[in-house]
């Protein structure tokens, strides 16, 4: 599995000229690499582990993992036979299989939320937590992080029909205690949901942790305003910590919900809460024709059970610190200041004389460019994931690409 | 495949109890058979063309193939091979597969339409729908035919928070035009987009066809105002007509919406439009991480391709007709008065003694228990659908079981 120089991306070429006469600008959403710099293919090929393949057949380690699905590697024979046995028997029925509980089970044991709800988008998940929340608390207000993102559906961004479809949000700014205060008094007592990301993942953003504060206080504030406190887990879920990526903090949300990661890759998002919010949670109708599919529902098992036997999170904190540990010796040597945020397993690199907040970041599109180009998939502007298939060889071929990249924006923007 | 009497539901109790515990209401959505009688499981275990079996082993005749996503029949060979060939490539990547492009070429040869996107639910592919016409025209007025299903989000169904989830919405009668002309002078210069179904199909009512007036009305009416006609075709899709619902009327409407049989039984949605609309599709901004996986699409391609190469709508259509007449036959001889309504690939029974409108619906339930307990899978209150792998000989068995369900309810409840 060498890390290959010299690509080339002739089919990658020929699938985009096809793609632009049937699909609106040839791509769309958040795999369309318009924006990226060269060297993106647009097609992948075949993944094995922690290593993609695009459609000309240029060899990558694969550090953004589907943006984020893949978590314990492409093809991981434990999920892919569980995912078979299912099939062979079917999949999508006019009922759910046996799956639906055992996947329900396993969650609720997990985590430690009472119940289990499951749909295949994250914003299926996101939409669902809120409805829930509105139906507990009789209550419209809606208190979310500016810039957060938690779906791409009107709900969640107002669309062509204008502000009606986000009514009755109010905004606050993540990690500023007094700003969630300042929200929860502006919805009053028509305050039913704060939703929270576990920490601040905004795309075009250096990554934040939250402070303890921030965390027990979002959670004081539900407790004495009867608010629901809900955790959009959908991009960090499993990766942090399996009972749920606040656990750390000691701090439970009423709500969790997830996505992504749930079954390495296999269609599926859920919701997961407490007690107290079972029952408006049963009065409320939202479906979908492939919810019950059992499949996705065996595979996440299969993931979520592999992620606890191997202590996946523990493998991906070792690895993601020696690429952590590796990109900052590298960056230092070659006199550029770089900030690495996030959680190692969910990392991010920026330049410091890139302006990421006005996207004027040639640093970040010079270093991606150049490491795509030699068979390292970073992304310049949203966080990377890592896998649980990730290797400290997948580190060191890494790190003997971007030693490389670092030197080559330092000999073209200078030391900074 | 012989049809059995003498069901026992004991591991589907065991489930049903498990499910209590640890999901609301032990079950949600469309596939909850809360509201259904005596006799219907749960739980399904496996597949096989048109034959499903619950947890406990107990065989159907599958006359409701999911709700619509099983279109050839559970595991279909041609279908599952390749969706089992891309599967050992890999499913979910940090961009799409070669199987994109594929689809959308097939849709776009196969309807009249000229673009293509995807994404994982009906409700996902109505709503972008929606948005499309939203952007292209600069208006947000959105018609649709009171009482018609089109999603089950709060941009669908009016949630929690009240009115603005479902702002900007004027309803119509469906195959009423004047209806249709009052709402589009309510919305007058802010119309959008006229939403409608193929047939009126709502559950819980018998089936409509629509008139060709109505149909084309509704295509005059855009075409008069400059609104988008958004024909959705998530439930009917690739039953009826292959280039689309209303191809046979000669009208085209401008989006298309899929989803359902699509991919019989993979997880997957899209939208079909003309080039007038490429541009503002383009503009759109909205994504799911599992909206681009090649094994679902990969499913689609052969789904389709098998469709048109072994006529799949013909023969759902002869063995509806058969089903049909057999079911006429047998109510008459029964003394009972029954409305058969719709299109034979999409059946539904009603009695016309029962208030459906109202669900009082005794002879319904009877008749649906009845069949259910001797292995044949209706519905009382939601069309039916077939597959192209139902038989004659799944046919005569299943009115070996109604005329003994039909006499049943003769004798409880009298001719009528």
């Amino acid at each position: 599995m060498a890390v290959t120089d010299g690509h080339s991306y002739d089919v990658d070429g020929k699938l985009r000229e096809r793609a632009k006469k049937v699909i609106p600008n040839g791509m769309y959403g958040h795999q369309s690499v318009a924006r990226l710099p060269e060297g993106y293919p647009q097609f992948f090929s075949h993944g094995e582990g922690s290593h993609v393949w695009d459609a000309d057949g240029n060899e990558y380690i694969d550090w953004m993992c589907a943006y984020g699905p893949i978590v314990l590697g492409h093809r991981h024979p434990a999920v892919e036979r569980a995912a078979a046995a299912q099939a062979a028997r079917g999949d999508c029925f006019t009922g759910p299989t046996e799956r639906i509980v055992d996947l329900a089970e396993l969650l609720t044991s997990v985590t430690p939320h009472d119940w289990a709800w499951f749909a295949k988008n994250g914003t299926d998940a996101t939409t669902y937590a809120i409805m829930v929340a509105r139906v507990h608390t009789g209550r419209r207000g809606l208190m979310r992080a500016r810039g957060a993102y938690h779906g791409a559906s009107p709900f969640w961004m107002p669309g062509p029909a204008g502000p009606e479809d986000a009514a009755h949000q109010f905004f606050y700014r993540y990690n500023d205690l007094e700003s969630v205060r300042a929200a929860a008094d502006e919805a009053a007592e028509d305050l039913a949901a704060i939703i929270v990301s576990p920490f601040r993942h905004d795309a075009g953003h250096a990554q934040e942790m939250p402070t303890p504060e921030f965390v027990q206080g979002c959670r004081d504030i539900c407790d004495a305003t009867g608010a629901v406190l809900v955790l959009d887990d959908v991009r960090a879920g499993f990766r942090l910590d399996l009972r749920g990526s606040w656990a750390p903090y000691g701090v439970l949300p009423d709500l969790s919900a997830y996505s992504k990661a749930i079954a390495n890759g296999y269609a599926l998002a859920g919701v997961c809460g407490v007690e107290a919010l079972r029952e408006a949670a049963g009065k409320i109708f939202a479906t979908g024709s492939f919810w019950f599919s059992g499949v996705a529902m065996a595979a996440a098992v299969a993931t979520i059970t592999t992620m606890e036997e191997t202590n996946g999170v523990g493998s991906m904190e070792r690895v993601g610190t020696m690429l952590r540990e590796g990109l900052a010796y590298q960056a230092k040597q070659n006199g550029l200041n770089v900030t690495q945020s996030g959680p190692v397993q969910l990392p991010f690199l920026s330049f410091d004389a890139d302006d990421l907040e006005n996207r004027d970041i040639p640093r970040a599109l010079l270093f991606t460019s150049e490491a795509v180009k030699h068979g390292v998939y970073f992304h310049p502007t949203h966080n990377w994931f890592l896998s649980a298939a990730h290797t400290q060889e997948d580190v060191e071929k890494t790190l003997a690409v971007t030693g490389r990249a670092f030197k080559t924006v330092r000999d073209t923007y200078g030391a900074a």
